[in-house]
């Protein structure tokens, strides 16, 4: 069959800094996804849009080809708004397990479909496997259920949702291409709309911990990912927020679990609880219920409720007890003094290091591993007293934790002023 | 084994703008030989290259790593000094085939490795093979044999001769990378280099019938391969000569040779005996023979004797008949006039479309095919006579050659003065 396009026409087009026309995008990536246009191709072409961009127009057409290269669910008929959440990712980013079924117990639908951890960043469903019998993995008709009854549904996604965007970023993590704005934003964007939610809250992350540390280059990628749902009929909002240290006191996979459910039962870390009523409070606005009182139903127990049926719909025991590390380590401050800094990234280092991450797609995860902080930036510490607890099944990878952790932790004079974090740079809209 | 360098470093390096140290360059080249690099990796890391460029050291660092993916030949112990002429490629450039036996008439080792032609640019092999029993691949021996007697070869070069630059060539055809300097650069004189030769001539062309048609950048890519030569330690001197119009009456394969041993008998046509004797005289100046006096052995039949010599000891009959098309078609002026403008591309394009070139590498040509031209810009014509003769073996070629010569010979009106051309731009050392 004759082609409508030649691959090197496209790839030149962008590479002389040429807008592509739409019809030569939606050729290009459904060539690639029929094998037509080799990964070589792709990948030079990716080098080419990573270094001379794309406009508005065109990331909009590559999402749009991107969805049409798979299947788009529907939610239509559920009886309920729906509304989703996507964060880029950081380090004890655990928001997802109380945010979902909070929103779901003022009566919205959240179809959370998610994914694995990789590198340094914790994965939703690494970490709710650490429940006794949860799975991960829900039919459509199951996930169309569990939306009509309790509300909040977390689960993987399934392999025909934007089938091209898998592939094209298999290739970018081996190619250099992963830091395009255009094409991680075409990327999240294409399995969210074909998800088929109404509407969208981004949290998207800058700081240490962050895929894109600098706020300016994360500020860039929010609002290119709100034009993009706003283009393609999907009300979306991002939220700008802080990631240069962890949130809460816990990075891994069964810790996180515990902290998510000390927010659900009303207490938990203040940053947790502070991002997770911000977000609820933008997902309820986008569900038309711009007044829903979120702080009450975290404390009154409704959430805890809608947090119960949605762990036992998919399996999972919540009174079971959670998986315990057979070996921990503590990490004692050297000085007295006030807590100034402890970075993000080296914490995630050190939680992906002890066993709660994966180098590589596939492989396992422990689920009782990861690192427990015991202060916060601003907290007072004393000489000798743990201020991280490293927990890990497997006692040879506490060197190399303690390594990643080293100058994480910054401890000031006694007396010295840490002026506090704004957790919330920026809402876009 | 583990590998001294991460490939998503040294292409991100490259991305960002940033110059690669020899180490991981060499590391680069040798890792793509291997397969440890995938072809995806090598093409982004094309067009980072392409669009971000690299310094005079990392283009040297490249062209070294090439010659180390091969053999490297050598001509030491031959008794004579070797002189190689490269050009860029041309329309009707037949002027390797009168240029090598001339310099190799003074005692001087022309080792002529060449290629085939592949697009609207003839290759000299093609040419050649159109002599009865010519062939143009040599051993090694062979080739040291035949320049220690007759002084000049003109042969295929070796599959073992810089093999990661053919693979990355094969790449860079197939993901829109040809278009960049150090990478041509490179391409090219890791060739020579490879070749052993102790000195080289660049023929490097601009105009509408030249692989780089603006002027500036045939003369950026002159100064890149004299610097590249003279850093590896070969003697290399450039002329930067106008391809705008073609060189000499022909272009193809059997007519081209026609016209070469017009030259080497001291007629021919003024454009390519002068382009003949100037490369010849830039030849014999590296070779020590400042003052050789290269007309005289045009119109003398020295170099008559070396071509006949250099023919024959590759099985070719010099004095066989070339073969002739089987059909032909005039093109006549359609006004009286001067000729001011006859277009190199389009006379290209159209001889390949009549079969002189192939359209995929491995495609036979036609030896007989091409287009004989009956005025140069400045010669009068008259409505109805000839201006250029197409010539194939098979008809059906003819109207697709007649569109490509459309617009080629522009007629100004009778007694416009045609300002004269001038072929050899500019000298670079």
């Amino acid at each position: 069959m004759s082609e409508a396009f030649d691959a090197v026409d496209v790839i030149a087009a962008k590479r002389d800094g040429r807008a592509l026309e739409t019809a030569s995008i939606r050729w290009l990536v459904d060539a690639f996804t029929r094998g037509v246009v080799a990964d070589e191709q792709m990948a030079a072409w990716a080098m080419a849009v990573l270094l001379n961009g794309m406009d508005r127009r065109e990331i909009r057409d590559l999402t749009l080809a991107m969805i049409d290269s798979g299947e788009r669910m529907s939610f239509a008929g559920l009886g309920k708004v729906t509304v989703d959440k996507h964060s880029t990712g950081g380090v004890g980013d655990k928001i997802t397990l109380p945010l979902a079924p909070l929103v779901a117990s003022f009566g919205v639908a959240v179809p959370q479909l998610s994914g694995r951890g990789l590198g340094h960043t914790g994965g939703t469903l690494d970490k709710l496997e650490s429940i006794l019998g949860w799975r991960a993995d829900l039919s459509t008709e199951e996930l169309r259920a569990q939306l009509a009854g309790v509300g909040a549904a977390i689960c993987a996604a399934g392999a025909d949702l934007a089938p091209a965007d898998k592939r094209l970023y298999a290739l970018r993590d081996t190619t250099g291409t992963v830091e395009s704005i255009p094409l991680i934003a075409s990327s999240i964007m294409s399995k969210k709309i074909a998800e088929g939610t109404a509407s969208l809250v981004l949290d998207v992350k800058f700081g240490s911990g962050a895929f894109l540390p600098q706020q300016e280059r994360a500020e860039e990628l929010a609002r290119t990912m709100v034009e993009l749902g706003t283009d393609a009929g999907v009300a979306t909002v991002a939220l700008l927020t802080d990631m240069s240290v962890p949130l809460g006191l816990t990075a891994g996979n069964a810790i996180e679990v515990e902290e998510s459910v000390e927010v659900l039962a009303g207490g938990g870390p203040a940053d947790i609880r502070e991002l997770t009523l911000a977000l609820a409070t933008e997902m309820l606005a986008l569900a038309g219920l711009p007044d829903a009182d979120v702080a009450a139903a975290l404390d009154d127990g409704r959430a805890m409720d809608a947090w119960l049926g949605m762990i036992r719909a998919q399996g999972g025991d919540p009174e079971a007890p959670l998986p315990v590390a057979r070996e921990s380590h503590q990490v004692l401050a050297d000085r007295d003094g006030v807590l100034a800094d402890q970075d993000a990234r080296g914490v995630g280092v050190a939680a992906w290091r002890l066993g709660a991450g994966r180098a590589r797609q596939g492989d396992p995860v422990q689920h009782a591993a990861g690192v427990r902080l015991h202060a916060k930036p601003g907290d007072v510490v004393r000489a000798g007293q743990p201020i991280a607890t490293l927990l890990t099944d497997d006692a040879a990878r506490i060197p190399r934790a303690l390594e990643a952790l080293e100058g994480v932790h910054v401890i000031a004079p006694p007396g010295t002023a840490i002026p506090p974090r704004r957790l919330i740079a920026a809402r876009i809209a």
